[in-house]
């Protein structure tokens, strides 16, 4: 299963998509606009709906560890990992989080590169100091962009045991399975499946896709 | 004026806090913590409490513009300003952002240098990058640390017009006056009122040693 779902949108909306995607999914990114339209209480219920499945909260933590622990205080018991950025560095900071996070069974996430474009001027030529946080704080996974497989490729050189999850497909440009093809272990679609007239067909057909390609990509191998 | 008021703890505490401080403080940053725990909607109400003072939504955005615009969209009308982070750059994330706040009224805010050790790694090398957004975005504020006077010098000297928050006064190390003699126009306060047993006491104490210490720095001028 290599696909998870970003939920940005209304908490009805959202609910609703868990319900129609939760057996199709690996799991779910609850995206900061959802989780402050409606509390971090959301991430509970919606888990509810599918709980077996991988729940991501995807704050984009970058902030001094005191500010992060508190804020994913609120989400411990709720969620499997929270995503926060590497670029902030250990610290006083995600050092702080780490720790925190172990304690209470969560898994940090680190972003290393981003998929927009202004992320070239400054944010992805630290991609070298941004994996090597997540290596030296043994993170479980790191987020990298689909829209740009040759840093998910170089990400995977870096880090051969850390998850990739790789967002940006669909709307953002890239195909299912660029990021596969590339060394993800999971894409994050959002809005080219959430905001379609039929959600499951979506995600089906972008798992369908991620198959052929994944097929093709590895035969030419 | 010089003095804002970090809120990042419960939402019953918050309220409490605003109708203490209201007469003292420029305004009031609400902390991430805070919005999760209640969601976005408790700026509104926590607004009405001091609606002539200047309320921060501290968010540190840190994503692609569609995500930033969606999570602010809930705090249009309840905030005069957001906090974002420079280093995401500017195609595809903080132009879309600065344009759409504009659009509703909203002062832009960034991060260029922040305050704890892990800050040295690899974010405070990018302060020319990120102070360069700054101008070139033209946004109403930026966020230096308090516990780097020399880093807010570096930014008021290439940013001169535009102002200057800083936080880490109190339990982070900087004194009040810290930042303000280096040329920031407003020190951000947090857990050294917001947990005191006092905070109005704590607060009148923290303005009266801004003042004393501004009286010295710019008698030597």
């Amino acid at each position: 299963m290599t696909l998870i779902i970003a939920l940005d949108q209304d908490s009805s909306k959202a609910s609703s998509i868990v319900g129609m995607l939760c057996s199709v999914a690996s799991g779910f990114k609850l995206g900061l606009p959802l989780l402050l339209e409606a509390g971090a209480k959301i991430a509970c219920r919606l888990r509810m709906m599918c709980p077996e499945k991988l729940w991501i909260a995807d704050l984009k933590l970058a902030d001094i560890g005191s500010t992060m622990k508190l804020a994913v205080s609120q989400l411990v018991g709720c969620v499997d990992g929270v995503i926060a950025h590497s670029v902030v560095g250990v610290e006083g900071a995600l050092g702080e989080l780490k720790e925190y996070l172990e304690q209470h069974g969560v898994k940090l996430i680190l972003v290393v590169a981003m998929s927009h474009p202004g992320a070239a001027e400054a944010y992805n030529r630290l991609l070298e100091h941004n994996v090597e946080v997540a290596g030296r704080l043994r993170v479980w996974g790191v987020v990298a962009p689909a829209t740009m497989p040759d840093i998910v490729r170089r990400v995977k050189s870096f880090l051969p045991e850390t998850v990739i999850l790789s967002p940006g497909v669909g709307v953002q440009g890239a195909k299912p399975g660029d990021a596969l093809c590339a060394g993800a272990d999971y894409e994050i679609v959002g809005r080219s499946i959430t905001a379609s007239s039929d959600p499951l067909k979506a995600a089906r057909d972008v798992l369908a896709e991620q198959r052929r390609r994944l097929g093709e990509c590895r035969a030419s191998r």
